[in-house]
């Protein structure tokens, strides 16, 4: 669906996907279909203060001339470390909530506006955040429809949502990645783990011993005691972790209810493959979707509007 | 029980606990009381190679030439970075198994000793291993005896073991204090932690949070979300942090089996307190021993040597 110039034809709006590390960029024809994209590495991170505008022009100038004019905006850009902050809106929440809560930005030529992150509460009151997930939510509702369903979002902060009636009814995030992050860079987990790949079977073994008793913090330790002991191979260690790490997340999440039917993931081809291995390891049913979603969800947003 | 000159009288051994970052050594009669101590920086990671027999000869010289001719030594010493490798002994033992597997070192004018660490395996098969805390945990039975308990060793790789018998039946290690500083110094609840201390009540509000469903990696980011919506102060985040970690730590800890006496706790007098907070936490009673206990484990092996 990419082309090479601009075509001035049915396109309806664009949709920013940015970031902490990157900015991605759709031309959305009024149907959702992706026309164009752009993906840039200026995430909020390397933007200068009062730099956004000029970079968001930069990476959208040509389909303005072509003759767009609505621009939505979702992720950091809309935290305080961002363009302007926006306000998080509160679970249950659809397409229309979302909508009805959009900010509008200060840039010309174009009517800019912000997506909300969302925010939800669980039984014992602590609250979540998300923040450019929510897009990506809303994109599988456009799929998904009415139907309640367990959504899973992998990455550094994994978000799982439910979702029913048409709006995201509430979600809970697990840091997942980050920790297996900081682990692996600066923990003594990091100094056994050697070059090398464990791959499935290593993943898998963690998975497995993630859904025995003791607890996370014993698994981590269990790692290292096994390399000492000779019985996980230093490039297995990786795996291993990963494994024990996503094993826990599921387990967690799957301890709030087993859904009716599958999970539905979305995400990089990397984690959702292994995401997807785990789910088997729990006798879950999985359906992948595409890891486009967020212009879906975009699109979807920007009808409403319409 | 410190003396100031190095007497001549009564005394039996020479205890040293030489760990990672730090050596203590004991000067203990034949009751197993301390009549002197040295503590020195020179762990075994500021030991160069080779470099053992000279630091211990400065550490205990006087003790030697007063008369001292045994000298037992536990702790990561044993370790493969130590001195020489001593292999983990096989749980159950106790403080004669462990006698009749010490590993004699080759130093001139004295019996020199090495304690090895402990390995056991859970339910499932998989390892945890010890260096150092056993003979901590003989201690205790030098104090306890045949009963049953349940002990706990907190620290940056939190010791949690039974007793029974006389011997220590089997042990888990959770990876609290290191998980705790990885996350505070490299992960965004870090960035999010602000100069100051929250106290016990952050605390006591962590370890209540450890005991909600959701699982230690949602609680985690639940650390940062609560700080986004106003609802965590930067000074709680560290000791709310701790609260979480430790209260994940008690409760999988628990989840194996509530123990019929108290816990019997021995650490640093700040690790005690905090533990002891969320023992109350948990409805668990406790009693705290003497953070010498390593020399109560060095003398009685010392005294099923004789």
């Amino acid at each position: 669906m990419r082309a090479a110039a601009v075509p001035a034809t049915s396109a309806a709006m664009i949709g920013i996907d940015w970031g902490t590390t990157s900015l991605r960029a759709y031309r959305l024809d009024a149907a959702g279909a992706i026309l164009d994209r752009r993906e840039s590495p200026q995430g909020i991170l390397a933007v200068e203060p009062g730099g956004f505008p000029a970079i968001l022009d930069q990476e959208i100038r040509p389909w303005l001339e072509a003759g767009e004019s609505l621009v939505l905006l979702c992720g950091m850009v809309g935290s305080r470390q961002g363009w302007q902050e926006v306000p998080y809106l509160a679970c249950p929440a659809g397409p229309a909530e979302i909508a009805g809560a959009l900010v509008p930005l200060d840039f010309p030529g174009a009517r800019c506006l912000l997506v909300p992150g969302l925010t939800t509460r669980d039984a014992a009151g602590v609250p979540d955040v998300m923040r450019g997930e929510e897009t990506k939510l809303v994109g599988l509702l456009a799929e998904l429809g009415d139907r309640a369903a367990l959504l899973c979002l992998p990455g550094t902060h994994s978000k799982w949502a439910r979702i029913g009636g048409g709006r995201i009814t509430g979600f809970a995030t697990r840091m997942t990645g980050e920790t297996r992050a900081v682990l692996l860079e600066h923990s003594i987990l990091g100094r056994l783990a050697g070059p090398g790949n464990g791959g499935d079977a290593a993943f898998l073994r963690g998975v497995r011993r993630a859904r025995e008793p003791g607890g996370l913090l014993h698994h981590l330790f269990g790692t290292r005691a096994l390399g000492l002991m000779g019985e996980l191979a230093a490039e297995d260690t990786d795996d291993y972790l990963s494994g024990l790490l996503i094993g826990h997340e599921v387990g967690a999440a799957l301890a709030e209810g087993m859904p009716e039917g599958p999970v539905h993931l979305a995400g990089s081809e990397t984690l959702c493959r292994l995401y997807a291995l785990a789910f088997g390891e729990f006798g879950l049913a999985h359906r992948q979707h595409d890891p486009d979603i967020a212009a879906a969800g975009l699109a979807l947003i920007g009808k409403t509007l319409a």
